[in-house]
């Protein structure tokens, strides 16, 4: 029997993750392999049972044709995603469906973080069905900051610099670890399972604690010279604000439109700041706004317009089919959204077509998704995972 | 005697277009064709005095290298660079020097300039020596604003809006033409002859009557989905500000910070405008400002802040290695550039480093280079065109 290259699997299996059901022909389309090579991959992969046969079409010339799809559960990742103030864990299917899942609060601190992610880990792999074990893969992780060349990570609001994250994660797993950014994460788990898939040209912006964009263009993600294209979140949006910044500066995007910027803005404005309180959420804010409370109503319209001036530069600059907001801002996504599209468009002269700005249909899952996909992605270029993919299914036999 | 593949041909005369001599391993190196491939071309372009052996080197073991280059001679182009306000025509040798140039002011109006064009294609042609009317293969050229999908052409400041500019130009001259907007032409010109050979995360930014950007990421040329990217010109910079700008809107970048922006705010400031006086150039304003004259000095620092503003931006969104001025900002780079690069730092957070900000060193010539190497660029995928090039140049016998 002839050998199977990876990368047939790899690009069958890149093809199905991301429709839902697809004919082999459309296989043979979508991938540009020979026919006989998909042909001959499929076969193992149907008789493995990774990839399934869940009906047929009947042609006008009455030829049947079989439709395939993943078996999502043909194999598990375990996704980490390193929010600011959170760190999701879950255990993902196949195509990142969420199996089971632990969250816990970060407290700030380099040790404390690194325990937290080792018993995060460990929580998970506790968790798992034996036939999930046998068929576990790796570990995707999400992670804030950016990634240098050695794989150090420096993550400023996690306390990290040039962090050995990977290498701290070895001791908790045994598992290949993937590591990225989340912008990246984000945009690629929007391309692959959310609202930009089939579009080459999108940036994905994160609003939460802290400002961040994912930008692909023509299909590629933008990385800049030193890993660190899409701080979107410091850029310097008002040069005459004195709002303080995580980084040192004033008047960065972040620091006016940000979750943690808004709630001060509203605790210095309210005079609760000087009172010592600091129980203000950002979703007290939105609440207050629905009630038409004034300063919450200033806060946002001030961060609203932060964010559509900034939009706007990104749509000049890279003319871009589609953008889509995450994070915190979801939270009062009434509120905020139509006031960031009045901004944009009275920034955009009238030469140029709209881009189309939406939330992501992903939610506060993105990241768990990316990192999966991440782990899904990486995985295909490793043999050793493959054949741990592909090994034959047998059927539980239960009680 | 077998045949010589276009893309042989291509590759070896695209690594010589750059490196001024080169040994043939350097070039199987740098081309990734095979060694026998690479001798039989370069017999073949050698034969018909295409390439040139320039020298030897001596290696260590005794082995002599030739060392080879272009023949500049063996082919030439028409390149024409549309500015704003002007047109610049030349004839330019295979690798870009200008050997004939013919210059005219851009009269407003879409039927002057097309006649101009005609003519401009016509003086450069009519100037030709005999043995370069044998050898000349195409027309580049550069042109404002931006090109449709259908190659149209949409230049608000030249009154065109879907202009057949490709198609009204055939009727001076049955050589191939190419056309492309002139941030791209720009940015190409600096990474091939310029001062971004070997770069390929640099920007280059256009100060003139309009400001534009040729960004270039990994290598590739940032387009956009309408093929409008790089509109930097027309972010709003100030959105408190009244300056008004061609495209309808105000506060943009180009409004306060292209030469003709300059101008407009000098004479609204000096009062001369309200007295009707508008001979003002923008090296008046130069020459006043180097003898510290107060209002000529405001207009340059509020441009070069507007200036910093927006290149803080590009850098903390790409994370560039190189960004690239030019344009008319030259003629006060010692005034300009300074404070520029003062107004960047300012808006950088530490944990950034410093993207390398210089200007062109290409000068005023630049869009010609550009188009040049356009034409040449095109010029390579065309059998018809490389058989033109590659046929064996005889020497002319003079009296």
């Amino acid at each position: 029997m002839p050998r199977i290259a990876l990368h047939w699997v790899k690009s069958i299996l890149l093809t199905l993750y991301q429709r839902s059901a697809i004919t082999r022909d459309e296989i043979v389309r979508s991938t540009g392999l020979n026919p006989a090579s998909v042909s001959h991959a499929l076969q193992r992969l149907l008789s493995s049972g990774t990839i399934v046969k869940v009906g047929e079409l009947k042609s006008s010339g009455g030829r049947r044709r079989e439709v395939l799809k993943l078996n999502p559960e043909a194999g598990y990742f375990v996704a980490v995603d390193l929010e600011r103030t959170r760190i999701r864990y879950a255990l993902t299917n196949l195509v990142g469906d969420i199996r089971y899942r632990w969250e816990q609060e970060l407290d700030v601190g380099m040790d404390v973080a690194v325990s937290n992610l080792l018993r995060g880990l460990e929580m998970v792999q506790r968790n798992l069905a034996p036939w999930q074990s046998s068929r576990l893969l790796a570990v995707g992780i999400s992670c804030p900051g950016f990634i240098h060349e050695d794989g150090l990570v420096t993550a400023v609001n996690l306390g990290w610099r040039r962090f050995p994250l990977a290498e701290k994660l070895k001791e908790a797993t045994a598992l290949p670890l993937f590591l990225d950014t989340a912008c990246r994460a984000y945009v690629q788990a929007e391309r692959r399972l959310g609202c930009a898939q089939g579009c080459d040209s999108c940036i994905y912006i994160e609003i939460g604690k802290g400002i961040g964009a994912g930008i692909v263009t023509d299909g590629d993600y933008l990385d800049g010279r030193d890993h660190m294209a899409g701080e979107f979140g410091h850029i310097t949006i008002d040069p005459t604000a004195a709002d303080p910044c995580n980084c040192g500066k004033q008047g960065c995007l972040e620091a006016i439109a940000s979750s943690s910027g808004m709630v001060r803005q509203y605790k210095d404005v309210s005079g609760l700041s000087a009172a010592g309180k600091d129980h203000v959420r950002l979703s007290d804010i939105f609440e207050d706004a629905r009630k038409n409370e004034p300063v919450a109503l200033s806060v946002i319209d001030r961060a609203s317009k932060a964010l559509a001036l900034g939009l706007s530069h990104l749509i000049m600059i890279f003319n871009p089919a589609l953008i889509i907001l995450g994070g915190d801002l979801l939270q009062g996504e009434d509120l905020m959204v139509p006031r960031i599209k009045r901004g944009v468009s009275a920034h955009l002269p009238d030469f140029v077509r709209e881009t189309e700005i939406r939330v992501t249909s992903l939610g506060l899952d993105i990241g768990l998704k990316g990192a999966a996909f991440l782990a899904f992605q990486n995985s295909l270029t490793d043999p050793k995972l493959m054949n741990k993919l592909c090994a034959p299914l047998t059927e539980e036999i239960t009680a």
